[in-house]
């Protein structure tokens, strides 16, 4: 049930109206992978970072057991740079800073001890390090999972769309879904994206939960009425790794199984936005979590 | 298990990137009532209309074997009339046009054979009618649902807070919420709404769904993914009556009730955008409803 997670480790500056933290680890291989790490211990991290990248961050992703014999440390260069400030409506966010650094010229690794890979998660990342990534895994995973954004849609669409034909499951936004189709309705949007090459689709909607779509059926995983949101940082890719870090648990791939990693995600999810950065990712028992899903199920649970 | 419903009986003109309409029989008591009638027989109208109201109207309400004892009927005026436009986000709409007209001097009427009123909801107006027709019914509902709108909240706030600690249920959009607590987070929201008189708190956010609070409790009802919205105008009010018809139908008023109720309201609000004006809501079969709830269900339901 090993599990490759790629995607950035970043240093991330971000302000909300109920604070604000500077240069902490961040990005959404991390995130992503401290999110997966509660459901396997064999999370393997794919990523590149510089020597700013400080050692408690290091610690962090050791303490949870994810294996780094795939991260690439270039000492002489900067980690990737990311800046931000959320609104009160924290569904939306302005981007202050991009420095991609040591980004610029990843050149991902996939260690001999990676390929026996049987989920993958591309966090989102440059669409042809995506496709050099799913290239270099020489059997094909049993589950690829594929998270990307708009930028990628404006600037290499192409490449994008390569991509998404390899993929088993998309996550994007609700904004991205109509982008990416050219349809408005999500139903109609989540119809012509599953004809370009995935066979799930997971429209993510913040505040307001999550789609699971597949040609023949729809799941909807509520969103958690939070009483504090302090930080959405990281928040879709805590989604991502508790999505694939429970399929890879399961080791399961049926519609039956997607509709509880999209729960499991969502509790992540949850976790990751009552604190700044990944602290709230850091200390949670598996006691938590079960109660946290269990919160989900009876969000929506009423006698028939 | 008679039911009031009191609100407009209007003349809608709107436009939406699907079609428009012209001066089509509408009103929040119109659709309400429409949609409350396939729950009971028991359906008593409290409105007022001008002359102008075309018969075809008249007909779509006692075809539905809705009271019009209530309707008041002023031949030498005109009928309350809303012009709007709708975008490709139905979730907002420009109002173009509101005429009062008869509704200006509304004095609503209770005859003698609706007191024995059990369930009683008060659809959008003036929140000084909204009392008078609390104060005019001799003997206490069970149960008082009441809805409202932001325009209320800007112009008539005191009014509309002496109703509000009057009702059991209060609904209003997201944004309402927000701003009647002045609180960003629904949760937070919710709780001082609760602190405001209503038992019961519902928060309908369009294609998101709908949120019910009580004071220890919340349920989400999903929104259902619909590949056509051609006009979302009365899709609140046909949840309001698809909502209070199923409180009537089932003679109780618990938390396990109102969730169902909120699923069968969101049934009779995705039908209702379904179509251009009340169209969608005049010859459902309990089937079609049976059906539509069913889809309600599996939307959120997985094998735990």
């Amino acid at each position: 049930m090993s599990l490759i997670f790629i995607g950035t480790v970043a240093l991330d500056s971000m302000e909300s109206p109920y604070g604000k933290a500077d240069m902490i680890p961040g990005g959404s291989a991390l995130y992503g992978s401290l999110a997966a790490s509660y459901f396997t211990d064999q999370v393997k991290l794919v990523a590149v970072i510089g020597g700013d990248f400080p050692k408690s961050g290091l610690e962090m992703i050791q303490d949870h057991h994810i294996n780094i014999e795939g991260l690439q440390i270039k000492p002489q260069e900067k980690s990737f740079y990311w800046s931000g400030k959320y609104h009160e409506n924290m569904n939306n966010r302005d981007t202050l800073i991009t420095d991609l650094n040591v980004l610029a010229n990843f050149d991902p690794i996939i260690p001999e001890s990676y390929q026996d890979c049987e989920y993958l998660m591309l966090g989102n990342l440059t669409p042809q390090i995506q496709i050099k990534v799913i290239e270099r895994i020489h059997k094909r995973p049993k589950l690829i999972v594929m998270d990307t954004m708009n930028y990628w849609m404006d600037s290499e669409l192409e490449a994008l769309l390569k991509v998404i034909q390899m993929v088993d499951v998309l996550t994007i936004n609700d904004e991205e879904s109509r982008q990416l189709s050219g349809e408005y309705s999500l139903a109609k949007a989540a119809k012509k994206i599953l004809t370009m090459g995935p066979k799930y689709l997971v429209i993510k909607k913040g505040e307001h939960g999550a789609l699971l779509f597949s040609k023949e059926e729809v799941f909807i995983a509520p969103g958690l009425p939070l009483e504090e949101v302090y930080d959405p940082t990281g928040a879709g890719d805590s989604f991502a790794g508790g999505f694939i870090g429970y399929i890879a648990k399961m080791q399961d791939t049926s519609f039956a199984t997607l509709k509880k990693a999209i729960i499991h995600g969502s509790a992540m999810g949850s976790f990751c936005v009552e604190n700044f950065g990944p602290d709230s990712l850091q200390n949670l028992s598996q006691e938590d979590i079960a109660a946290r899903v269990k919160e989900f199920i009876s969000l929506t649970t009423f006698a028939v």
